[in-house]
């Protein structure tokens, strides 16, 4: 019997999941134990104190996706550049031990000359896929720096980085914004995050809508609390004014937590474009696709 | 005779010049006692103290323009809604000793259902105009929160905030980006500022171009001494890029320090578009045009 134990090892956690023959999740654990609090050679004693067990089983196979494949983690895993799909991730992927612990590699592309780059998010996106039935897709996972996916023939030709939950960390915490901001964000404040993403949309670029967070307070235009939802659409409303989003297409696909998946709906239902949500097992379901690419597994 | 002390009094330092009738200036001063370092209520005594020997020639008139007129500074003027100029400016004054010292409105606007205000550059726009001989111009007072002013007939129409020079700051020194940038940010570096430039134009958005800043130091396509360089060419090009800029229309009208002017220049000239720039004794001008509108002053 074969069994596929699934790592996404980021910055800042580390998600496991041991899946059966069919893909079907037995176990899952995680931790805080994100690669930036491992010490430098310290990722194979933790690997096997969490996941040893696991690993116990003769013909078990783990692959890692995440930032454990950086040049700050377990071993740097050259990227994939794009386009690429299952097969050619699993033509790449590092043995950390020969057919049975391998690291598998981000994804590279390259526009008007510039790179981008990403870690962890393929696995999600190859997951969303199986778990959708889809073979071409346009698929969002935001976050820190959100991405957004298009897929065609179930192969990754392109992608975009997007540093919106950082600008918002940034104009939350740092900016003279947060003189004005509640200290907690509270619940979302629907009709607040609308009239930010709405704002987005009218402006041209976040440089100058950003500023109303400020103008607004000024005028007393905006409840305090009502704020940082206000500000939560600005900024995931530029996300959205640059993609080329038309109602009546195919669903967008947005893959996370349920409390950012659940902003993404509301901002892309209100500009008529239909969505469709994935939640954090496509990560687990992806390294398993990949998986099935290997003889040794399939 | 008439005589002006014309200050301009910010949120981190003080300018004082001291202008004869004919509006030429006899003596400067300047302070970093910004508003923020003077306690409430400390306003009049460091007046006294700062500009109490210019005050002391009979007719002498002062005019405060800046965050001295802000909830936070000696007393609160409220703005002078757009459109206006000289007139409404002067009829406006909110006076603190009755013919003698007065506060300068800031200005308001109001695009979309959202204000936006400036306190301080409308001095420095209004003098330029005097300076240049113009009565209808397009101009950009680089900094902190960028303004972009449109004037017609001697009279600021509208203007909008860029938070250009604090989103710089945020991205060098609290995000992920500062990890990859040099500790100081050197000499202007000009092929990477026209890079960065050129970057900005390209993407539709600073959330996806800031990225770059990343990926170019994760690929080694940048040398670190050239990132700031690049960094502020994406975030004046995204400024820029939101502006109705075409060649061959009226030259642009840069108000600021040497360092920034030129970035704006060259930034602008590599548009095709013209430029005309004026440094930091347009507020002192500014005040003096606003003097004159005074009968007691004229």
């Amino acid at each position: 019997m074969k069994r596929l134990v699934a790592l996404d090892w980021g910055t800042s956690s580390l998600r496991g999941a041991l899946l059966d023959d069919q893909g079907r999740v037995l176990q899952e654990k995680s931790s805080p134990q994100g690669i930036l609090s491992v010490t430098a050679g310290g990722f194979p004693a933790l690997f096997q104190h969490q996941f040893g067990g696991w690993m116990e089983v003769a013909g078990t196979l783990c692959l890692i996706a995440g930032m454990a494949g950086s040049r700050q983690g377990w071993r740097e895993a050259p990227y994939c550049p794009c386009p690429a799909g299952l097969a050619e991730v699993a033509a790449r992927l590092l043995w950390l031990e020969p057919g049975r612990i391998a690291l598998v590699p981000g994804f590279s592309t390259e526009e008007d000359g510039v790179p981008d780059v990403m870690r962890g998010e393929e696995a999600q996106v190859f997951g969303a896929l199986e778990l959708l039935g889809l073979q071409d897709a346009q698929l969002v996972l935001p976050g820190t720096h959100s991405k957004w996916v298009q897929v065609r023939g179930g192969r990754i030709e392109r992608f975009r980085s997007f540093m919106t939950g950082e600008f918002y960390a940034l104009l939350r915490q740092h900016s003279i914004l947060a003189r004005t901001l509640p200290e907690a964000d509270g619940e979302l404040d629907a009709p607040a995050f609308e009239q930010g993403l709405a704002q987005a949309r009218a402006s041209a670029s976040l440089l100058h809508a950003a500023f109303s967070v400020r103008t607004l307070a000024l005028f007393e235009r905006m409840p305090p609390a009502a704020m940082p939802s206000y500000l939560s659409g600005l900024v995931i409303g530029e996300e959205l004014r640059t993609q080329a989003l038309a109602p009546g297409e195919d669903p967008v696909v947005v893959i996370g937590s349920d409390t950012l998946t659940a902003r993404y709906r509301l901002a892309l239902e209100s500009q008529g474009i239909a969505v469709q949500t994935v939640g954090s097992q496509a990560s687990a379901r992806g390294l398993w696709a990949i998986a099935r690419q290997l003889k040794e597994f399939a």
